[in-house]
């Protein structure tokens, strides 16, 4: 009786726990739902661009679908009409660089590779009977599909035609593939040509014309906000170090911030290629030298590197200052300032593509600055009660800053370079002699 | 008659100069030519895989197209054999992670894309006249295309999942967009799941048989690179900056060697990614700890940072060493000494897969000579005549290396982590305790 009893005690445990898990898996189930849909909204709310362009995508596909739709155009493709919405697919990307990028990669290697193709179908039926046609087709497929694969492993070529040369492989291979089924190649090549060049014109058109993302006008602001993440650091780490009240409070998001930069190289790279494919824009001129923002973007990072460095000093901060360090308290939170002042004052003339003004006067300040902290640093005479364990942290942030000023200084006249190779407008009446 | 003379002076000038670059030009073209043909060479002799990946291509398309050439197989597809081809060519990639994850994404998409486009024609037939029909499908379309679009600008979608989401668009529109002329739906969809399926098939077979390129073991030995490259610097820096004679020497690859890694963040991750995909492999189990290999990364990369610090100060080398420099060159030069060793036995471990077991004498070692370095910092008295200009400097660096050893303690404790979770060989006969 007991083992019995306790047999079905332990069944009605198992069967409420069933019971309590089957009845906890909607709730579970909607939860799951809610997070996911809360994430959704975020990424919408984060940028809405997001939502535009999943709209135009739709839309895109949407109008080529009209092809099969209205009679006259089907008339004219038929079943080949499918590639156009394959190509609107394929290319259309979030940002009007990728999109024509890949929209000229495409038409361009549909044309080369159709105009080889016909000419190896021509080539094969030089060749009389069946096998024969399919050796030089076998032999030619795998001669350029080897070549052209290796050709994408060329730096240059991969970033810029890596699309393009895939495109090249499909289509030669398709056509000279097909030709040996068909006769009508050059009708076939035609037709090909046709739906992709419509395919990837309405993705560009839509692309273009509804909300266009230009990822040319992301880079700028991404150099921007680059420098302007250092300027806010170093502007706020001299106040935070020598625990000066009344400086400009810094949250986390200041101290963190520059982080991003330590390891956008790749990103910045991939921008600057696909900018290259954004002809002209309202503020972008035809050769808008992108190369330059690439040098900024690697100068900030050469800063933000040191920038790490100081932020490692921050969770040994000063509480009350010794001989030595309310010394140096004074020029070092100068160049702090200054040198922020001056990111931040580039920052904003990039943003506004203007000619630089104050910046000079921001770095000038800095080096005075700077020169202060060297001689000072020369001619101290340590007292023997100085704790070298005490001083050495703040002289090593002493040693940094005075490295940071020739960085900015670089920073600086590779903006100015930019300035003057893509013409930004010159603001005459508030320049200020360095 | 002087005019006319120098006119032809200057005709016969022009003319010179038009046959010297005519001459000349054929010589350029040549230079153009072998220069290119160089960097191909190179290209091939960095990595001869490269060779062999664009040589698998060739075969693996020459293959698939033997569904045109044989009768049996062709009267099976007809022109949707051309979809094997196409797949081919977009699914083969050069590591069989990254084609392993592209196969998979895309036959998976053809398959529920596929599914769903057949439910939407059925729905659509219910409609009636081609109107409704049009206008039903048109919805689902747009409705589709531009939530998957959405969907895709999820990170972790985008990281796995790209790929599928972007054919799962294309499949869906090109079926449910089809079925509007054709009624064979059904047929349709079976034909391109089933070709697509012998394409990548095909690809992942060639890409696993003939010299397979694990992006997995890319990513082993990347990280075992890395950190020999940061302990060949760290071994190699005491020598150099404290100008030791019979230190191990160091020329310009052994100091630049670590700035890669100061950018490797992106690469690592996107490794990881295609990684995942390579279920099992001779060496790498069903679910290796792929994540843990970021973790080194990560911590690597802060070691570098640090490395880059230091790196900053050789620039400015001891030549005739002060009372303070020669009392603290030898804890300087043992931390150097010991962490880089201890990273370079890592890194050996790593590439042979066995526990770890010299590495923590190694860090020990360094851990002991902090502390002495600290305790040194703290005692030590500095002589008014020592000018703060010259400690500094190599106080900074004291500092530096102290923040060192915990730094590449952690990276040690994150690979015995590693060695855990992967069950690395264990080594007893050379096993040292600590």
């Amino acid at each position: 009786m007991n083992i019995d009893s306790s047999v079905s005690h332990e069944n009605a445990g198992a069967f409420t726990r069933a019971w309590g898990w089957l009845k906890a898996l909607p709730e579970k189930l909607w939860g799951k739902v809610v997070d996911v849909a809360k994430k959704m909204k975020k990424l919408g709310e984060d940028d809405p661009r997001r939502i535009i362009h999943s709209l135009k995508v739709g839309l895109a596909l949407t109008l080529v679908s009209l092809f099969y739709y209205i009679r006259p155009l089907y008339d004219g493709f038929g079943v080949n009409a499918i590639w156009a919405v394959l190509t609107v697919t394929l290319v259309f990307e979030f940002s009007v660089g990728a999109t024509l990028g890949k929209g000229l990669n495409r038409m361009l290697a549909t044309l080369s590779a159709g105009a080889l193709g016909v000419g190896v179908h021509s080539l094969a039926t030089l060749s009389g009977d069946q096998i024969g046609q399919a050796i030089v087709i076998g032999f030619f497929v795998f001669l350029t599909a080897s070549t052209v694969t290796f050709v994408r492993f060329i730096p240059a070529m991969k970033a810029r035609y890596d699309y393009g040369l895939m495109i090249f492989i499909l289509t030669f291979c398709l056509l000279s593939i097909s030709s040996y089924r068909e006769d009508e190649v050059l009708e076939m090549a035609h037709q090909r040509l046709t739906t992709i060049i419509i395919g990837c014109s309405i993705a560009i058109v839509i692309c273009i014309c509804i909300c266009p993302v230009w990822i040319g006008v992301n880079l700028h602001n991404l150099e921007a906000t680059n420098m302007e993440k250092l300027g806010n650091f170093l502007e706020g780490f001299g106040g935070e170090y020598f625990n000066i009240p009344g400086g400009p409070s810094m949250d986390e998001s200041f101290l963190q911030g520059y982080k991003s930069i330590l390891t956008s190289k790749d990103t910045e790279e991939a921008m600057a290629n696909l900018a290259r494919w954004e002809l002209w824009h309202y503020r972008f001129g035809f050769r808008h030298p992108w190369k330059q923002y690439l040098k900024i973007g690697s100068l900030s990072r050469q800063c933000a590197y040191k920038v790490d460095a100081l932020n490692s000093y921050l969770s040994s901060k000063i509480q009350t200052p010794n001989e030595f360090q309310s010394k140096i308290q004074e020029p070092c939170t100068k160049i702090c300032t200054e040198s922020g002042k001056a990111l931040k004052e580039l920052a904003s003339e990039l943003k506004k593509m203007t000619q630089p003004t104050l910046v000079n006067r921001h770095i000038t300040n800095s080096k005075i600055a700077a020169e202060n902290l060297k001689s000072l640093l020369n001619t101290t005479c340590l007292c023997e009660n100085d704790s070298l364990q005490e001083i050495i942290p703040t002289a090593a942030i002493a040693l940094i800053l005075m490295e940071i000023v020739p960085c900015i200084e670089k920073i600086s006249e590779a903006f100015h370079e930019l300035a003057s190779l893509a013409r930004f407008e010159r603001v005459d009446g508030a320049r200020v002699s360095p």
